[in-house]
């Protein structure tokens, strides 16, 4: 039977209750998320050596990333094992495993991490064939990045028995040929409504990864503080909240090596001309007027002289091709009510909506001249379609229908519906994001290559380090599904049927991991559990 | 001037807004959480080596612990270096820093920890006087439970500056002579009522380290599940909510080893014979009848059996001194409704009360029979203060004043009081926990002297992995502070204006270090910020 019918074949069984009132759980259901293209699978119980080794091949085997994802998934796979299963096995009386080896054959050597990189791969796991000493498990992969994201789905059929305290894969052997359905499967962070610590924004990526997330969009400034250290502009951190919520120039590669072992590029925005008051903290002459301080003032070549020194020193640390320039939510009042302001805007007969264009395409130009990829908002697509530079990705927020709109004028675009997708709207529950389609409403095949993929959106307002993860998780996981796997079994039948235990179990593999996701079927996100029970029905 | 009224000088001195609205911070407080017993301080700011090296000294300067400790500290506090100035300064041109040093002496090699351990330390940090080549700081302790205690103090002196990007101390010199006020500082998590995987434990008790707390008490098992392996009892775990949802002996010797890394000792609690339904899941007969199933079985020699075998097995898990028997509410209708159970009664003449004091103290024979010293809640003492074994450790929780009455008695006391530290009373404000004293309403020194400290108790009902952290913290940390720094420091003058400022950079500390910890001044605990803003603030 085909890939597809078999899969389902086994959403269509997976309709009976995940864990039943005494306890018992429901085995018959395929434990992966997000659901990989194409997979078959069996019925035997392979047991696996805690002394896992690694075996690389192919010109990007000796990829220092790939050792780093091995470590890091042997560490995850093997955690009840505490190192003691490992040490013993050395002694003589070396126990018999099922699977003593993982495989990984990375054909290119090629580590660049951008948008479209080939994160396909293939997995199998198979018994000892009686050929071979020693049982396998075989990676195959393009890139390294395809490899990583074959390392999760491996950990992910890991696991730990606790009668044998061993970790077996059941159901095998398995057979897994996968790739993404979207290549922009993205989670925006704000930084600037609360400062998030180093720290806690390498736990966000580290549990982006399990999701097979791949963009963190970083808005790392805004009205409210300006944490980012910019060398030529000294002073704009002057616009932090305090002297320690800051992110040095250090900080912000860190942040980008971090995620790049983890396959994971970093998309940073600079959202102008609106969202910018705490730039003028440091330099005041930003503001039109200290009593009105929002948009930048258009009127002065300080404006993009600042813009386009943010952007230079931020090309040395963001090497993702994309940069998102905002251009949201601006408020022009400011620019009308200020004399001089209005008076520049005469001279040159412009209203202050050619003023809003100007400066927006300004800045695309500005991010051109880096040899990056403009991202805007909406509504610089739905105020000046034809204006944008045809590079330009439109970024959706406000409703339904943008996506359509903007690939039909040739755009590519980025589908963050609001109502869906912006995990700070509480009462959206798990199956509404899941059920979001970023191709909804575009049937011509062209214009759905147009739509790179789609972005949960965190905003900080109410999200600082004490709820963030718990705010994320487990809708993004939701959307992640949505972007990953195919649409024929996303949208195929009742989410609450062929979806709902598999992101229980997957936000109970969240919090073993130590991510503090909260319970999937409270109606408002992040609420506590309501009282005792299992994390599987919670 | 004497120690005592510099702090107090200090603390008078605190007054004044921490973060004002032009987002500067007010550098005039003393940062330390919990404050140590005797500080002085000065005006010097010391820059101190990411490379710094440990030099050790004394019987116990070899021990491994405090070589992990030190490796720990000096990853948080260099966490904004990242690697990246320590390895500039193995070159030629090498950087002159004031503190390239930490030398600790460790007087003794015994590294058993037990109630009472020696936890005191002297940390001097003075800027090189020029005799020797390299500044130092330097810590002195008697066991290397009280070097821990002073790393964690040295690390919150050290702050990174964005400005020259390098580590300081602020207002040295610093002499600092510190010992905790009580022994037992304790915080209880239940992994009944919901699971917490062995990450999340580690992840508490990491955080603990950082408040100087030193007991985990944990409630391991409950009416609602068992998650504990016994190997005596093998079914006992079929009570787990799910075969996920489990404790291996290993499980729980890794947490034990954990803890005692940090210092903390790890209390286990077998609270019978109520709370005690999820035993007969695997061995019914514990169950008075199939539909009445709490308290244990009084009549039948199972009950107490399987106890033994419990505490046999959990005595090779936790070396632990105390051991927590529970004891609390105890309903005992089904042994009076339960036609086998009502005939034994009958037959030997006692009341369930009698039947209720018979099993506890049996229970506390088993335990003190392999050399466990018997903690039980206050109820055992309410209903049979006399039967009591002596060396019981009575538990308050139901209110204030029990205590006192167990102290008069003779009793050891743990102070527990559900309205002041319970975590899970959501409407309980920081304040109120910080002003909770546990020698309330003890004048005797003698009787004083057998408070041996208090505990925050993480009741599981509405805590799981997605909220349990920020529902410990920031409270937890006013307990802390309340059960290590002198009293006449912590009931000195109001709350807001000697504690408020420090706990919120304590909470923010937490933050940087990646834990959960909640804002402080939200009406209802767990509450995420209420809008936009700086950490300090709120």
């Amino acid at each position: 039977m085909s890939s597809l019918f078999l899969i389902l074949f086994i959403i269509s069984h997976s309709l009976c209750v995940f864990v039943n009132s005494a306890g018992e759980v429901n085995d018959s259901l395929t434990l992966l998320w997000p659901l990989p293209a194409e997979f078959t699978f069996g019925n035997k119980t392979l047991s696996v050596d805690p002394a896992l080794s690694l075996v690389v091949g192919g010109n990007g085997g000796g990829s220092g990333i790939l050792k780093l994802g091995f470590d890091r998934y042997r560490e995850i796979v093997f955690k009840n094992n505490h190192g003691v299963l490992a040490l013993n096995t050395l002694g003589g009386s070396r126990q018999s495993y099922d699977i003593s080896k993982l495989r990984i054959v990375v054909e290119s050597a090629d580590e660049d991490l951008q948008l479209g990189v080939d994160e396909s791969y293939t997995l199998f796991v198979v018994k000892n064939d009686g050929k071979s000493i020693v049982g396998e498990a075989t990676i195959e992969a393009n890139t390294v990045y395809g490899a990583l994201r074959a390392l999760e789905t491996f950990s992910q059929l890991c696991t730990f028995d606790y009668g044998s305290k061993s970790v077996q894969v059941n159901k095998a052997p398995w057979y897994i040929k996968d790739s993404p359905r979207f290549a922009y499967r993205g989670l925006l962070i704000d930084t600037s409504r609360h400062y998030l610590p180093i720290e806690v924004i390498k736990q966000v990526i580290q549990s982006m990864s399990y999701a097979k997330l791949n963009v963190l969009h970083w808005h790392v400034i805004d009205r409210e503080s300006f944490p980012l250290e910019v060398p030529s502009y000294p002073k704009l951190w002057n616009g932090a909240y305090t002297k320690w919520e800051r992110y040095t120039v250090e900080d912000a590669i860190e942040i980008v090596n971090f995620a790049k072992t983890r396959g994971i590029n970093v998309m940073a925005e600079v959202d102008v001309p609106g969202h910018a008051e705490s730039w003028g903290t440091g330099y005041p002459d930003l503001w039109p007027s200290p009593s009105c301080r929002e948009p930048l003032d258009v009127s002065k070549d300080l404006s993009l002289d600042v813009i386009s020194g943010i952007l230079t020193d931020m090309r040395k640390i963001f090497p993702f091709e994309l940069f998102h320039l905002g251009g949201d939510e601006v408020n022009t009042t400011c620019w009308n009510t200020t004399q001089h302001v209005k008076q520049w805007l005469e001279e040159r007969n412009m209203t202050t909506k050619d003023a809003y264009q100007y400066f927006v395409i300004k800045a695309q130009e500005i991010a051109i001249s880096k040899n990056w990829t403009p991202v805007n908002w909406e509504e610089t697509f739905n105020t000046f379609p034809s204006k944008l530079n045809p590079k330009t990705i439109v970024h959706n927020w406000l409703g339904s229908g943008v996506c359509p709109k903007a690939v039909a004028k040739g755009f590519r675009c980025i589908f963050s519906n609001q109502g869906v997708w912006y995990l700070d709207h509480l009462d959206v529950p798990w199956d509404v994001t899941y059920n979001a389609d970023p191709l909804e409403g575009i049937t011509d095949i062209s214009q759905q290559k147009l739509v790179i993929g789609g972005e949960v959106c965190m905003w900080g307002e109410t999200a600082d380090t004490s709820d963030v993860q718990q705010t994320i998780w487990p809708r993004a996981a939701a959307a992640a599904e949505r972007l990953w796997s195919r649409r024929e079994v996303t949208s195929h039948g009742n989410s609450y049927a062929t979806a709902l235990s598999r992101l229980q179990y997957f936000r109970c593999l969240l919090n073993r991991r130590g991510v503090q996701a909260a319970p999937v079927t409270n109606f408002f996100a992040r609420s506590p559990p309501t009282w005792s029970g299992s994390c599987y029905d919670q």
